[in-house]
């Protein structure tokens, strides 16, 4: 069976990350992060973000999302999120272990993103020692169903979560993807817009395995280091994760990734609407296509060596995504393959 | 300032290991580790154990040491470990952590290796409520002040801590470098010495990051897939640290890597124990040595452009730890450089 | 103010409660529930409830659930709950806590109880490592919005459940007042309707302080000793617990205050309904009735010594609560003073 | 068997205490500690130590001292304290689970307690994010040997703590016994010598179940009371845990059991030491006579109806406890028993 599509974390990692990595790899470095590399990275991010950032690094999103969370919240605090969020949904339960038990509030609303207006209505319990405290908002960008807050979205979710004493967490796992679908700086989607940590996702968009914890209020580190330390993610040669994310942003690397994989979307996207039987779950507004598919067209295609699955989300959808790397011609071939259905 | 011999993690990563990463990056693979990499480190680890092992991957010796721990102990766990050992002095609390709050029961012993006579003294408690429920033997090998636990002791070991229903873990840190100093089989220093479960390091004898969580006993992974999958260490492209460890184990690299590191130790310690001013804290047994020095004596090697410290164990001792890639010259450098002090 | 019908643990212990906590301060008696008062009441359990069960004792509801659900599910559990269950809202995490980081699943569904049609179309996941495992599913008898599951129902939940091989647990902190509104048995409203643990409490309805973990399947209790006594809730003079429930379960103590307490409710439910302005929020089937006040009326009953607020349910609505020794003359006093309100 | 002499928890409430508690029971009171009993508690205990107190209460010393241990140390924190400390020998995990995993440091002192300069010279580690951080030194008084902190060793280790930015914490379990042997006030042996929490227990001493944490420092509390909470002993009906104290702490109560107890002790230390074959285990300072006992004498009196057990502890040695209502005569009985078998 194959992989293509079934998500931009199959792939391979681009050429000038592995070239980085091989760089990196010669004489000898101190540990854990008090390397050159690791070094560069933090006045690499400081300058893409606009701002004196403070930087820790993951090997995973699990990780990343959960280590960011574990700062933000206390073990009594209550994170809302979309229902439909990663973090609720697929980390068996990693930000609750992180955390040490801050509690998830799951939100339902259109397009798999938090609603302003429905945030306000439910943040309460301020101080009331019987309930778990609102203390985060997470949104993801671009979100779990490929779609984007604008940053008209974030300012006011950031507000509210700002006027309640909680902070405001993005889930960047597909960040630049947003970045060059909205056409906006990294400043202007996190910390102009009100977002105060947002875990930088590397791993989906080229890299091998790098995510970055990026506090953009380095006040808010806190004890942070000792909690990076204690969850498994402070690596002795930290230089192997630093120099894929120094390739990853230098020289639009990370863009043209992203730019690429959004614009197979797109294409994808409306080939797959213009067949009659295949309605668009979600706008496609990323490098994600949600599809409805009739259950023969899913097994047609699995029979003709896809792996496809539907995904619970609203309802049950199909997911394609694409990736810094994805040939047109795969694309081309997977909707002549439903033409021959369809015809 | 330089950290040769500060520790075998600042080294890089040796070539062929490298060499398997660079392969790997071709093409799609699944996530997740159902990949091929990741199913041929299985089989290959299977053939190294010559026996039927199960295999989990994490990025750091924190992760797979408090993973493997998680999985052999409840929260209300008892682990007896050496007062010195990495998982109670070096991993600000991974292990609390991952257990969700097993407790470890730190013993004193000669040349930081449990002894099994103390360790008979000092089980009890088992069903009774008041007390953490002895629950794990966590010994490392080769141990943090270098030395080796013969596998007489650890039969003993073993033998004490299954009857008492106790799992026995090997922190193989330094897996490699003991295997090669006692000149045996990595199947005779563990399951058929009585050890159940092995953490086996990669990152410090010549990976990037690569460490594995190898059940010897299939019958014990129980529940840990969701374990390890909540501790931020599985990886979706988890073929880029099989890869690694694929190469790791193939052609004899971490028996060459690791027999490099202890011969040059060997140098290195008798070239400092001939110094009638220094002593040595520990017989050296592995890669690493450890020896009393001088105030004046580490300051002026400071001062030289070296970058040594003491550390606290029994007393406390300079470590300088050999790697796969230690150059003579560096050796005789530094023995040249006390020549100088002490002429 | 006066809490007056602010809830049930405003109140005093009845004294056939009282009567036994001092005739077991006599002599002395062996610590942590090794007394004659904890296995008398075992016995008396295993009879109320037609089966042998085990039994262990906690002094707040807060710590009996939370307990109950660290015995059904392990770290990466789900626990399928109402949105309004007590646990979700009002425990502060404390059910994250004792399960060392499970999560909490809430549903919405109408008056406060889970639907079992809903419940089976949101199962999922079981094998899945990037999903919290579903383990358990909770109800509340009777439920928050003070409405009863019907036997029917519990059975079509349990089914469910176990299919899914879940466990179930009731919230029993007012068991007492659903058995005499159903006029069932505690064994037909527990295990022959398939519920596997119920937390029974007692300190609602005529006790000091004094909840009931009770294992309805004896083999279900496992290592649970030791969650009870980490989590602080064994107590060294245990027969002081262990009395209160020895009277509470006898002569029909908890009967006779449970159906006095919910024909007091009956009472005030129908005398509010009577006023046109006023609606009630859920039917009054157990001890507390639900109305929606206009914000006037809240006011002019807080001005004239009341203590009311408004509780976020479905949407707002003021919580009367009856107990064992409710009055019927305050019952009439707070109608004459609406009545005044409203001539 | 008879537990007499077993613990000091095998004895029933004192009267004044008693008749507190059934005064508490009349008429309706706000729950959750607002009412006026804990209202008074505050009060009284303010003046007892002589400066403003916070207090929260337990039910049990397990969730007291895990409580008070939790609002000093975080997740990564050590907690130093002696080898047979009870928060490290007799809790089942409780302070791991309480703090989210911070570690206990036991040191290995003479008579069960800390040393300061032992302690000086092992704390370190602070700001180095490999290792657990600093955070409190918890020594009990009296201890678990019943011996006892004389006031220049708890100011000298105050000072360790402080110096090195660690808090205080004093297991208070045999409070009043320590109070009347060293002759001393609250205030003196807490706060004056630098403790900064106390964990203040009454139910050795003449309560059913009741134990307070103090904070000595206000501003010490911080989001204690979220901590409180979700430990699940945050009572519904306080005002049963908070008038035991009142009786507890008031008309010198407390004291008076102490002094009962202790002079016990003092008879019956000194009548098992003057037979020639048995050894004081520790000095008897407070209510507890650790003895060596020869085997078959232990045999010998458990055949006579007591039942005595060897606890570990530096040796094996037996413990006998006194208590607030401990009869002479049946001290008298026992040195009668030894004696016959010794004639």
């Amino acid at each position: 069976m194959n992989p293509l599509f079934a998500s931009d974390n199959v792939t391979s990692a681009c050429p000038e990350v592995m070239d980085a990595l091989i760089e990196a790899n010669s004489g000898i470095a101190s540990a854990y992060g008090d390397d050159e590399w690791s070094s560069i990275l933090k006045t690499k991010l400081s300058e893409v973000f606009e701002t004196e950032v403070e930087v820790y690094l993951a090997v995973t999103g699990t990780a990343s999302n959960a280590l960011a969370l574990s700062a933000l919240a206390p073990v009594f605090g209550k994170i809302y999120c979309h229902e439909l969020s990663h973090i609720n949904t697929d980390e068996c339960g990693a930000p609750e272990l992180f955390t040490g038990g801050a509690k998830l509030n799951p939100m339902k609303s259109v397009n798999g993103r938090i609603q302003a207006d429905e945030l306000a209505g439910i943040v309460r319990g301020s101080g009331n020692v019987h309930v778990t405290q609102p203390s985060v908002v997470s949104i993801t960008q671009s979100c779990e169903t490929g779609t984007l807050y604008q940053l008209e979205e974030i300012r006011k979710i950031s507000k509210i979560a700002h006027d309640n004493k909680m902070s405001v967490h993005m889930d960047g796992a597909r960040f630049a993807n947003a970045l060059v679908s909205l056409d906006v700086s990294p400043a202007e989607m996190t910390w102009k817009s009100g977002v105060d940590v947002v875990t930088l996702g590397g791993t989906k968009n080229g890299c091998l395995a790098a995510e970055a914890i990026i506090f953009l209020k380095p006040e808010m580190v806190g004890n942070f280091p000792f909690l990076h330390k204690r969850s498994g993610q402070l690596l002795s040669k930290m230089r192997f994760i630093s120099s894929q994310l120094n390739a990853y942003v230098s020289d639009d690397v990370w863009i043209r990734n992203a730019r690429h994989a959004n614009s197979m979307a797109k294409i994808l996207s409306e080939g797959l609407n213009h067949f009659s039987n295949i309605e668009l779950a979600y706008p496609t507004e990323s490098n994600e296509v949600f599809v409805y598919l009739p259950r023969d067209v899913i097994d047609y295609l699995n029979n003709s060596g896809y792996d496809i699955n539907e995904e619970e989300l609203d309802g049950k959808a199909v997911r394609f995504v694409t990736a810094w790397n994805t040939d047109l011609k795969d694309i081309e071939n997977l909707l002549d393959k439903l033409a021959q259905k369809y015809s």
